[in-house]
């Protein structure tokens, strides 16, 4: 699995960081899935290798233009583009109306692709296609907000021993097996492909959240995941500072829940714009202050992010940066 | 006056061109107004010396999402600066619906500076402040659209001649004149300023126009101003391929009307994303085709506007670049 950044500045754009965007896709698929979609997303994205045409489906945290202004603009390209797949975009309350009342006074009655909403804040909320699995955890902050925990669906390799064992023969009846699909044998004796198949490696798991002031609310999530991406908009002397009422979370209160639960790789984002990316007597406040912050509390591996930087979240749960 | 285009590409953003906006300013005033804001605007801003605390108004030509999706996130940065001055934004019918609908399901309940719409669709519309005068035209495009005329106001200085056979004394009074405001004498006399005073210069007037397919529609006002901002979408030859549906202009039919006009300054942008910046032979349709062409109808000064360029119009009239 990759993830790209392509936004980590919070609320306002700077002029080297974009508001709120990351995109995800698994391995050698050219599939991919978009979290959340601030202005400009669709910029971003010509300087990526993701394609519009491509998206399967898009997740929003929360109402905040600083997540969702893009949405409108990004749709608009894919169906100028020509695109014609089926777009889903799962998110809470709001969202369907705004992107509908852009299109209803912009002059777009009809798209050339069916635009799917899945309410995200619905308790059932689910999502599954044939690579990821995704669920929504509730989190704490101005608005109702949520992370989304995508776990990959990795292929499933045939068991030849058990097949031996109920005789199953080789040949199509396997490949159906190992598409997922149960057979039924000469003899009526039906073989759950369930049973016939595992996992080809252990299925890995990243969390990305949105805005939130309680990190902890993602300490059960992050004990089953190998990944998490958090917004650490102040640092712990800012937010004394500027106070609770944007309830926004520091570096160091989500290394703590990091550590707690001993999530292995932790990737800070969503930095307030007083951050600079430099560091030195000239810069008043800086991203590597935050990661000073968060190295205090967290031992495991921690990235600050960076707009267009790419992550690979290896088999064995390890995360590291693609160059180039 | 200067200008600067903040986006020159038609529809989407390119790598290299984002969509529509261009900045206006009156010489040495930090006071500027903006006409269209297509997504990712207040991105291009950054990246020029406007300041969205000095923006006095915007003018939307038309409600295309190329022209306008950059309006929530730009008002919301606006917002989020600390602006209080009043904004006034000139636009057809749509666009108040958009940016109000868009606020209310983003969480926006109330700025801390008042929005004031004004309908430029309305027969009557006019936009006067200290420093322009502006007044809009009707386009032919598919839906209304709308090209903005701005002349400038210059300071008045005094006819000390007239003053003197009207036996106006030195002083206040004088001071009282040059400001725009009539005196009355110890006599009872009533003076008006428009008769005492007369402008500093003669004004500089610029259109910028919407999308368009009739640039005819222009030529009256193109004959009182210096200066056109037009859109050159196709060439012919991609006309006749594309058809007429899009009504848009293509360069020969910009230049043609601006010929016929006497118009002495041409700027072409809001080029289809197929227009490469580039030339040669490795580009299979560039901007420089659209030059060429125009330049075949119109022996006037002709620009081709690229984004972030500033252009400066003199007192007497001509266009210059401003480089750096």
């Amino acid at each position: 699995m990759r993830f790209t950044f392509l936004g980590t500045s919070a609320g306002t754009p700077t002029r080297r960081r974009n508001v709120t965007g990351l995109a995800l896709s698994c391995d050698e698929s050219r599939d991919w899935y978009l979290v959340d979609c601030g202005e400009a997303t669709q910029h971003q994205l010509l300087a990526s290798p993701y394609s519009l045409a491509k998206l399967r489906a898009i997740f929003i945290t929360h109402v905040h233009g600083d997540h969702c202004y893009g949405l409108p603009g990004l749709i608009a390209s894919a169906n100028m583009s020509g695109r014609t797949a089926p777009l889903t975009i799962c998110a809470p309350d709001g969202i369907e109306q705004f992107i509908r009342a852009a299109f209803l006074y912009t002059d777009i009655s009809e798209l050339r692709f069916p635009l799917e909403f899945v309410r995200s804040d619905a308790t059932e909320f689910h999502f599954e296609d044939a690579q990821v699995a995704v669920t929504a955890t509730a989190l704490s902050h101005r608005v109702p907000c949520f992370a989304y925990r995508f776990e990959e669906r990795p292929p499933r390799h045939l068991l030849e021993e058990k097949l031996d064992t109920r005789a199953v023969p080789r040949g199509p009846l396997w490949n159906q097996l190992q598409r997922g699909e149960d057979v039924t044998l000469d003899d009526g004796r039906v073989v759950p492909a369930s049973e016939m198949t595992a996992d080809a490696w252990p299925p890995r798991s990243i969390i990305v959240g949105g805005d939130n002031d309680r990190p902890e609310l993602l300490e059960d999530a992050m004990r089953r995941s190998q990944v998490l991406v958090h917004e650490a908009t102040f640092s712990e002397d800012v937010l004394a500072k500027v106070g609770p009422k944007y309830m926004h979370s520091t570096a160091a209160m989500v290394a703590k829940s990091a550590a707690r639960s001993e999530l292995p790789n932790l990737l800070l984002t969503h930095f307030s714009q007083r951050y600079r990316l430099g560091d030195g007597d000239h810069v008043e406040h800086s991203i590597e202050d935050l990661r000073r912050e968060a190295q205090q509390h967290y031992t495991g591996t921690l990235f600050m992010a960076k707009d267009l930087e790419t992550y690979q979240i290896l088999r064995d749960g390890k995360v590291v940066p693609l160059t180039g």
